[in-house]
């Protein structure tokens, strides 16, 4: 079964808690159910991780590459400050596609700017909970494409 | 039969003959025929629109509030230059969803600014025409769960 | 029986509906009656015309050198993007007074900066409906003076 | 009998002897009767009062408060430094209306910055002692429907 | 016999009676002329477009690949503000040459950055008429080496 | 008894009336009473002055020197605009220390800049009027060790 | 007895060796143990955590939540490049006060911003070690008056 | 006997005790002392004044007008942030030229910036109190040339 | 015989083995002897001088005057730098026509601010050495009309 | 035996798989091996280390005072965005030496500024693995030398 | 008998032919004759170099340090563009005083920038060639105090 | 014997004289003989060169492609405003090494723009006169490998 990495960056770990007018309701474990119930069901097995350290996502990144045919990434706040993510998503062959829950448009001026969609495939912006199935989803037809 | 409005802005009628290597091999006819048949699928009549003319789009976005229940909409060039989109957005009440088919974050610095965007639900990058299909999809979701 | 052109930019049709905290409750036919009422008591006859598209309002300033003794103008969105229309005001030799309902000043950023106005008489912010009065009432100032 | 203030800022003492080009021939002593004419022609009294100083402006908008129904201003070149008065006018409770006398959409750029227009009502610019006029009879209005 | 299109943009309509110390004392119809002769002295048809609309230019644009072996392009304003022109030229695959009346070098600061020179072959500027003939010659030119 | 001098600069004088939303419920008065009691149990006399006028306040810095041990200064809006009262507090040898009542980190961008920080010794930002009760506290400790 | 947390970002272990022209003579414990002891005296116990990861920080910022009523937070180097820390202050509902040792106000471009400032009570800044004496002392007052 | 007005900006009446290392040991006093013995062996009574309030700056500068024939005037902080210093010396009809006494072009990027410079007739800067004595020299050249 | 001076920027005699995708196969001399071939035809002699030295351009052009009926200039690298050879051609009576080879709009962002463009009678871009043809072209039909 | 580190920054473990037209051919380990005999042949052992995580990368640099006699760092994409890692570096007292591979000044915007350099000794940027030797070099100079 | 340079830079060669409106109508050798004449007045030989090369006035000011007790500097257009100059001043040890025969500050943007300023002893700004006069002067009473 | 060219901009010749807190104590004559006894022991002839003048620089490097290996190029000022230089560099086919004695990084904001390096094959910033040895180096490896 091949497998896709949903990956979440800092502070999604407090989704359902955080500014939910913002965010939405749902937990993090219950979207990644809900994300991981939908892949299964175009054939996908999909892991998650999620880490408030830039480092740690950097790894995973890095190790992701021989063990998943392509990553969902919701870089959250290092979105708009890490070129160090930028650089490792270039470093790796396999296809990566930015999502944000949030329109990030109609928020601070700082939240305009996207270091790591440049090395992304795309970006998926202000669906909530559904842009995680749009990204699994929008994956999917690249893989089935390449 | 409920409604989708497709909406193209200047330029994309030369899709299939216009830059390849940016915007792919298909005419704006084909992608629009792979949309409504994937609309039809989800049960939507998908109503295509394409124009180069600025008030043309405007008046459009504002006939659809009485005719559609969303509008999927790629403003392509106009997204960095028109207020007047946004205010047209603005001025309705269903929901819209912006689209473009390359990855405007690896493009051009005056690509970078979209004055649409905030005024949409949504945005859908660089995933090209499959992303139209992923907006009629996001669009679905969105009035399924109004 | 002399004429002034009340001329209105985009989205200016959809007032009554569209944002109504910011624009007010009137539809533009509800304003266009009152400025033609109030021109009138003043001995103006005033032609009104709308547009989306921003071509159509430079043919009108063009002929409406032949045909009108002034312009009140609220070029809407287009006040912030448009140097096509500066330069049709630029191109005729009748006064033309600028005209927004809302403080642009409180708006966002990109509302700030006016092409047009420097090629105006002048310019009336802020003051809702009363505005376009307002407009009309300093048109006929200037032509008394002239 | 209801009273409005008709506050000037620095250098307008100057009128009539000052760039005549730029600020017309007229004293401010011959405009502020003019206004006075025209604000009893309302049911108006209208206290003139003008100052070179920003504190005394400051103290003045203060005090305005307890005696008059609105402020007719011309902040002159303190529209474009000073926060004081923004806060001034914000910190009270009747309506307050800019007015300047040249058009300064066509002058140094540093003219085209208002930190005053954010906190009042509106703004009228370009239209000359006829300015104040018509910023009479805005207020007028404004305190009639309010 | 080939044939190139002299594509002119908004305002120029208005040549001859617009500012004159600007854009010289020809009207728009004299100048077409003199370009047609010329034009016809190397044995081209020079057909002869102006419009006002951002979008008629570039429909005449998307249909000028298959008639014309090249454009003489004036945008005017719009070479200011239309990232759309510039998707438009890019768009097809005959040469097209910019030209300016007057020196843009030399006025307002929103007329010196040029959103259509790096789709086009080259441009010229400054040197009134003349610059259109200048740019028929530099077509013929290319269209011979080419 | 030694001194410090409390000094509030423009539209502080407004407290209880002005903006309570951001700047609270207690009038200037009753917030100079309460540094006074804390002063006082510290074992300095506090002496208060409030201007609207940059000038006095300047005067009021100059002739601080040799009457007081330091002073606590809310510089109000004059914070962001003047290079004067900057110029002023480096003039002098005894401790200055900037108040802010809101946290102006959350507000216009026009507020973001201090021009007088650089010239004190510290800042103490959004915490309402406990902010000077910590300002004399802190002053107090900077004296105990100099 | 309730519980604050002190915590301290990059290079703050370094206090005593590091800079002392700018930071001062005392090592960290030693800034640690005064505040300890003045917190008990106002019947708090402080926990206190330094950590050069940023990831480390947000952690604990995550977790603080349930364990204590308030944080003092000194972000160091992150202050001014930190997104995702100001995102942690904001997902949780405790006050957290930002203190800078030094003046950043006089030091370089770059430490002029802040990120996380925003998203907390308030601010000391300038005051050495006694700025987080001020800082127990103003979440005491916050708590108090909540 | 001709008279010249010596008029010196905020903080100046500091000169002597204020960083001295900058603005050298003279006091104010001294230094007009010195200005006045060079104007008289020229033919001209120096009258000095200095003020702190920008307003009162103003108001000397009108009536400097019919009393003297020039003026030397340091608006020191006031020449980076006053536009209506600038004003005011463009209402007059008197040569009026800036001092200053630091070389400003080695110091803060805010005093950069002058917006007197463009008002006056020239510009002395960083030559200490000789500055005074060369713009009394350059105003008796343009009145004896005038 | 009238003579027309053509006159070549630094690294110019470097055509022919510099970048040559951007700047094309032929020598300096060899486009030199088609623009006198070229000149002869319309009766003028060409005088050509390519210098690397901003001094020696500068000379040559105040030279010029007296020698030349105008000038051919393709500043090179010093267009975007040099504001002397700006002053250069202002302080000159004959009219001078800047070329470039390459299209620069489409080159670096230094490239695209022309200091000496505004003191020109006109610029010519992008069109090879086809541009210094069409200068000489140009300036015939300018000295012809003056 | 005297011990040099050799510190890499983050995404540096995927050289000679990662974009190889800019990192080149060699991974990390083969280049560790060159630069440790290198600094063998010098005199000096190198210890190597690499890691993805600022604060780790921090930590090091803090533990590496009291162990090595200079580090070589080569800080990848921290550079750009890093102030933590410029605060490192300025806390300790041995030589620092940064080190880039590629030329930065030939890529993104983004990588021309460097946090780092300010607080390094100095920098060697583009010349490959040969700069990490080259490093080795230049700090046993500056250790031979101090 | 002690010298002093007079150094003017690129154009300066052209004064009395040049924009006599903004420089006025005496030549270069006019000036230095009354330089000369005044210079002796005070006891020091006037030397003159003039150049429209950078290098040669860098030269030149290199060399002046063994012959002359200071320079009176011209840079004209390389005050806006030269660093080369800056340092040149720099290195040398005898004072340099900048001088202006137009008021810059009333002309282009790149005019507003001195690189030369922050390198001379002070600057003398709008006086024509009385500013020249002044300048020496200036040093001679600098050279005295000295 | 295989040949590098040494060349050195603006004021290197001032070296031992000139600010040598920033340059260091040694002539440029000295450190020209240890760079050629450090390259005759690599094996390589090392001409030196140096020039104030831009022009000059730019015909060296020109006529350098034919004499030399390599070249070891310290532009000192003109790196950050010469895009001749840039041009010149780019127009050859050796590879040229840039080189600055100080650290760049910590110096005038103007000084961290080179327009040099991107031409160049790499740069060697802040090691002083080691510098240009770690440059003949770095040439040697270069030409080696090539």
């Amino acid at each position: 079964m091949r497998k896709i990495l949903l990956l979440n960056g800092p502070n999604l770990n407090m989704l359902g808690t955080r500014e939910k007018a913002i965010y939405g309701q749902d937990t993090l474990q219950q979207i990644e159910h809900e994300v991981q119930a939908f892949g299964s069901s175009l054939g996908y097995q999909i892991d998650c991780f999620q880490s408030n350290h830039e480092g740690e996502l950097i790894d995973q990144i890095h190790q992701a590459q021989d063990m998943y045919c392509g990553i969902v990434f919701n870089p959250a706040a290092y979105t708009h400050t890490s070129i160090a993510l930028h650089d490792a998503i270039k470093a790796i062959h396999i296809p990566v596609l930015e999502v944000h829950l949030s329109n990030v448009h109609t928020r601070e001026a700082f939240r305009q700017i996207s270091y790591t969609a440049p090395a992304c495939e795309g970006q998926i912006v202000g669906l909530g909970k559904q842009g995680y199935l749009l990204g699994v989803q929008a994956l999917h037809n690249i893989l089935r494409e390449g």
